[in-house]
């Protein structure tokens, strides 16, 4: 982006043409709560008839978890320079515990708004910050622990409920398999109720500050779908802020659940801005990222002053969750002296050399507990960060690590003890066979808070696809217990991901969530799995394509190997001639099972196949590609 | 390829350019065993020096198994219409039980060979066809129950322990995690009498035809590093003999253990005997893939004697497994009835079909026996296909399945009792926590042998990603006691796999198959991840690069964000500053630990580093750009 443009990015911000495209053959519905300011919305995903000899079945639409926000919404105009609608405020100002501030109460945000110069690059900010009003406690943990359902749960609750309900109207709610989910707690029916009992006993959190009220809310926990986070920031310019914001609405339309904005460098306030201001999903920083560049990057001139300063600021900005390595003590530095890669976590490193510098705890420990006032103030929840998490297999599951995990644990009760909603950071790399000790150490540790790791990595020697590496890991954590899956990118320990990589690393951590979603027996989850799977089997490719997380690549794939249009209107198996129907062979099966009196139903419900899809497609796609596209008529 | 160039295959066929490069500071090395004709190839990956306050450190080149063969030898002149060489001719012969005949046996083979318009495609045929004397088992099976160790023996035994006798050597055998191998018998050692045990006990196998002398001994089984397997073939006209053969070794210059050739079509016997002659690696096939056409697709005209001269057409031109779906018995088919995917194999639906057109159980279990007199006539290894095999998470697991698995235990045993190898394919689609019932379950139906497995796919959701779908239930598959992976491409459900297809799932078969090793507690697996993380940490950055899977790509990547030669050389740190030089933390961590009696050793040893590298670099990396490359020197 030019200079010039820089100049006026307040005013000429535009939304990426990409992210705002509709999804095909879907729609954004919304499902009403018990008062119709209470609109969840889904994706809902059409579908074509299964045609046979018999006649027509109708497959109904699929309803999927839809974290892309008002941005596939078309009756939603989107305008960077405006932000995404605000759905929370009503709520927030109807609990009358807050109040808004005529300025805001840190001392950078003020410093910054006095700026001349930054004009061009700020976001034109309406609104006011808001704060809990004198000794109150405005966290959603406060209010579960007082009983209370908020809207943001119920809206919760409709949106995680989704899948059963799905399930239950097409009669499919027993259809899929049992599950393995070590000891969750996962219902047939996610009520309010069920989120608010959550949410007290600490094992879910919903990061979601008083000042974003924008975010369509969510909920992290162990007993609700597994979700994903994607990173986006590391830019020093404000030129960028408009790529930034791109990350993020692309991030999110290929299913981030929330966004971490770690950017460094200069005017990473402005950018902020743009990004809570634009967000529909909850945002996560790292402040002391931000502290550190408030003192030059010299790591020991760090003060709590500072700190808390930062803290304020990105708290009144809106910012939902804060990674705080509050737990890198000093008797555990030592410990990775050993270590083939040391301290690999930019906060921990920052925070060891700080503790050296000094020979003390950091202010991040020794003033933990006026961080929950301040947390509880805005309802911003602790990711509480493992600065000392391993950097290689060899590093993995350490005294160093694990140490840090029980620090984590204590300081979980401390948060708790303020009603401050807290999850736990986990690493890093970790061979298969240590994952598990990961999530059981962390669990009993941290008292069931929510874990949030990256990856881990299952391996070391594959740079370039560490998503695959990590994804693998990612995985099995998740069916573990594991309640978010930091995204990783091909780009990891290489460089800076670009917008492929951001939807590579997205699409390959959907996986790893919905994999295990599947494995704990979420209900519901193995919905998508079936429609899918019954599309492939009757070569319904638009629907096959449709119901995948990304159609776009599916569809591209396949029309490398076959024409565009003809192929996906022909019904494959006009291709196959009567020798090798699967219809054919499906009738025979099932006539053979009914003479043979294995019950088979003659209703024509079955829909029974019996061919190796791939293997035939492959081969008639050649044969087709050969023979030209004579045999199908163009629609 | 044009028409004229297939006129002229036989005389105008090279060899894929990019599969002959040899790899970045990699050379190919060769150990000797007891005698000079056993030389076993290995990769040597040299490493720079570190390079701290005090000194240089000498970091030791890295041995890894390789798979890429002659190919990236640059003492063998590769001409794809001479093949690779014959290094096991003389074994072979020594063992005097087998006979060189003057005419082909099978009926199909000599048809080919009189058609003279063929000529054109013919790889130029210098060897005769080999068979066992009358009465004679030339097996490896047999001469393990016999005691005898054969070369071949010798030879997997070496290159399998190549990465213990190199820990070893550098003091390293116990520094690595211990492993969790869920009852694989894994020794410190593997020694050829552990081979010769392994193979006897029918836990390992050595697919080697006799009449595929190329072939670099290789072994699959619990107890051995995990193998893959990449799938090429799938085209109908000569003209693609090259493509193929280009797959080939493309497919093992990244990784793949075993080839299996899926050709269907015209031609796939002259297709064939290019593969195999240019193969170093096992090869593998279906065999009623040919036979069906023969019978122009009409699977109930297959014929017992079709089907036997096809075995015997493959097994004189060198294919050392073949796929056979013996399992599916008429009992079993009505059960795939109700399925969401019903059979999705090729080989079982022929077999499913044909069982139902003549009412009768297949001829490949009727005629069991009679293969194994085949098999063990030529060393061709049986690879019992699984025919029912689930095609979507929801038909895991099921009574089609399970039954098929118990079919083909009983048919190990028959195998077993001829002294003819066998290992068992597996499925296919599998939730994560369905995945080791089917290791679990296949270990005791199948007594131990080996088992090879299609991914699992851990969801449906996903196509254009199933090999991340599918290496992540490899990776764990792989863990739980899978012998061998067979590779999934992004393409898979949707089109023919390209060539960046197959490195692309080659690639991330390696990272299931070493993630699964390193699970496993195999000794020396560590050890690659250990020097790659090392080189991460101390930025030399080549190193980091050439140690992992694709240097190629690493290295694009890298070079992506940071220009090509500065970056390179220039250590990291130089771009720090001294603020925040990892160097200068490590020094503090060290002093620190030693002030305070953590009794670190001062011999300047043990390289210490403090930093987010990833975050760092990320930052730096975009500083470096912005101000442009004037603080290195160009070399």
């Amino acid at each position: 982006m030019s200079q010039n443009t820089v100049e006026h990015l307040s005013q000429s911000a535009v939304v990426d043409s990409a992210s705002v495209q509709p999804f095909p053959n879907s729609k954004k519905i919304h499902v009403e709560g018990s008062t119709s300011d209470i609109r969840v919305p889904m994706r809902e995903i059409s579908l074509t008839d299964t045609v046979t000899d018999k006649g027509r079945e109708q497959n109904l639409p699929v309803r999927v978890y839809d974290t892309s926000g008002p941005y596939t919404d078309p009756n939603v105009a989107i305008d960077v320079r405006r932000g995404v609608p605000d759905i929370r405020s009503a709520w927030i100002e109807g609990r009358g515990d807050t109040e808004l501030l005529q300025h805001y109460s840190a001392h950078y945000t003020n410093e910054r708004l006095d700026n001349a110069e930054l004009a061009k690059l700020r976001f034109n900010l309406k609104h006011k910050p808001r704060r809990a009003k004198a000794g109150k406690n405005v966290t959603q943990l406060h209010y579960a622990r007082q009983g209370i359902i908020t809207p943001e749960m119920e809206y919760i609750a409709i949106r995680e409920n989704m899948a059963r309900a799905q399930a239950a109207e097409q009669g499919l709610l027993d259809g899929q398999h049992k599950g393995e989910s070590f000891g969750a707690s996962i219902p047939d029916e996610i009520t309010p109720e069920f989120v608010r009992s959550e949410v007290a006993r600490g094992r879910a959190v919903i990061p979601m500050n008083i000042n974003h009220p924008e975010i369509e809310p969510m909920i992290i926990g162990r007993n609700f779908l597994v979700k994903i986070n994607g990173n986006i920031g590391n830019s020093a310019l404000g030129s960028s802020i408009e790529e930034e914001v791109e990350k993020l609405t692309w991030g999110t339309r290929w299913g981030a659940d929330t966004i971490m904005d770690l950017s460094t460098g200069q005017n990473i306030h402005e950018t902020r801005e743009w990004i809570v201001r634009n967000s529909h999903v909850p945002i996560g920083t790292v402040p002391i990222y931000q502290a550190l560049e408030k003192v030059k990057g010299v790591a020991e001139d760090l003060t709590w002053e500072i700190f808390r300063d930062t803290l304020i600021e990105q708290a009144e900005q809106g910012v939902d969750y804060f990674t705080i390595h509050a737990g890198v003590l000093l008797r555990y530095v030592p410990l990775t002296a050993k270590r083939v890669t040391g301290i690999v976590s930019r906060g921990g490193s920052i925070m060891a050399k700080w503790c050296l510098a000094h020979h003390k705890e950091s202010f991040l420990y020794t003033h933990f507990e006026e961080i929950c006032e301040i947390m509880k103030a805005y309802d911003v929840t602790f990711s509480l960060g493992d600065g000392l998490r391993p950097g290689s297999v060899a590093d993995a599951n350490d005294e160093a690590q694990f140490g840090e995990l029980e620090t984590l644990g204590e300081l979980t009760q401390i948060a708790w003890k303020h009603d401050v909603q807290c999850f736990i950071e986990g690493p890093g790399h970790v061979p298969m066979h240590m994952i598990k000790e990961n999530m059981d150490k962390q669990i009993e540790a941290c008292h069931e808070a929510p874990f949030y790791t990256l990856g881990p990595l299952t391996t070391d020697i594959a740079p370039g696809y560490d998503h695959i590496t990590s994804g693998i890991g990612a995985a099995m954590i998740g069916w573990y217990g594991c309640a978010m899956l930091c995204y990783v990118t091909p780009k990891e320990h290489l460089g800076l991901p670009n917008k492929d990589d951001v939807k590579e690393g997205i699409i390959t951590y959907k996986i790893a969530a919905h994999a295990a979603d599947l494995a704990k027996g979420h209900p519901g989850a193995q919905l998508r799995d079936d429609a899918l799977s019954k599309a492939r089997f009757e070569f319904r490719w638009e629907d096959q394509f449709n119901l995948g997380l990304d159609p776009d690549t599916a569809r591209e794939y396949h029309d490398e190997t076959l024409p565009k249009d003809s192929a996906k209107v022909a019904h494959f198996c006009s291709m196959c001639g009567p020798k090798f129907c699967s219809m054919k062979i499906s009738q025979e099966v099932r006539d053979y099972a009914a003479d043979n009196g294995f019950g088979l139903s003659d209703s024509g419900e079955d829909v029974i196949r019996m061919i190796d899809v791939e293997a035939e497609m492959r081969a008639k796609a050649e044969e087709f590609r050969e023979s030209g596209a004579e045999i199908y008529q163009k629609v």
